[in-house]
């Protein structure tokens, strides 16, 4: 189970406000099957059985952006992959939760 | 209000876990003052009030994982900082969920 | 002509080094027709005619690394696209050069 | 020996050409001492002696292209940093290149 983190950025877009196009990327993974997805304050965090899977759906939401007027588009992804475990999105915060209670003298 | 996004990975663990790695430098942000911050599923999200403070805790939270046994640490910060408008991560969600509600035609 | 910017990190090595595992990453690109490659000190810039075909070529990549002994990747990619322009690595590091000697009083 | 990767990519630019933005911040880099920089298609790769100098030149960059009329900067850095080995770009480069000629045959 990989996870991908990704953002896109137009540029040359007049206004330094950017989240009409971050919405036009979002809205198509609601017709995407299979996937679990979240906003961050930085990104988009998508969860999927594959990185094939995964980049298809990158190469959507980057194109859905770099679209009528708009000229250039930065897409910035980051995959984490393992295949020794299951890898959620729920199950790295809550590992790194688990282990600040442990630092924190906590049980 | 810049808001920083910062992932520590460190190299040649041994074991592909890197959540007590991760624990230790999010440890540090409780003795930071005049920052908020949460953790996502790929990166930890900080609001200050200045980039200079936030790369400052960027350093010291890199830092904390170089250290003792840990030889490498790869890390990633991305800083979105903007002058006409006060940005915070409740703000940048709310701001794309509000055009997702008006691209399905919500009110 | 877009652009992709793409850096694979092995977890879990036990070494601190890593280059064995991006050059078997490296290596695959030498198969693939009608790209461009090269290195850089934190990553491998790849220049192709279509983002379908970068992110195709970043999986693979990807792939490459996460087998055998490695059980965990995190892999990095940034892609540069622009629609009203050819854009081209060679020509991007020569835009900037000649605005650095335009604000060094060059010609 | 910490290297940094840095891109500052200005927002709401009218245009979607930035070179001049980015030979803005790579200008200051010369008024550096103690450090050694190169330009890549994507980013700044930046060699200095520790990660704080690395972390200051990196926000002094980012705020030279924060201002006048641009409105919003989104800054990605990358720091790769080495405690049992001196790290160096030209190294990195070599270590691949010399493992991509041993898988290839060479000597």
């Amino acid at each position: 189970m990989p996870i991908m983190e990704i953002s896109i950025v137009p540029l040359g877009t007049e206004s330094a406000s950017v989240s009409g196009y971050v919405a036009d990327a979002v809205k198509i993974l609601k017709e995407q099957k299979g996937i679990k997805y979240e906003l961050t304050p930085m990104a988009t965090i998508i969860e999927s059985d594959s990185v094939r899977k995964l980049l298809n759906i990158a190469g959507k939401m980057h194109r859905t952006v770099l679209k009528d007027k708009i000229k250039r588009v930065v897409t910035t992804i980051k995959i984490d992959d393992r295949k020794d475990k299951k890898l959620t999105a729920k199950g790295k915060i809550k590992s790194v939760q688990k282990r600040l209670r442990a630092l924190n003298g906590g049980f």
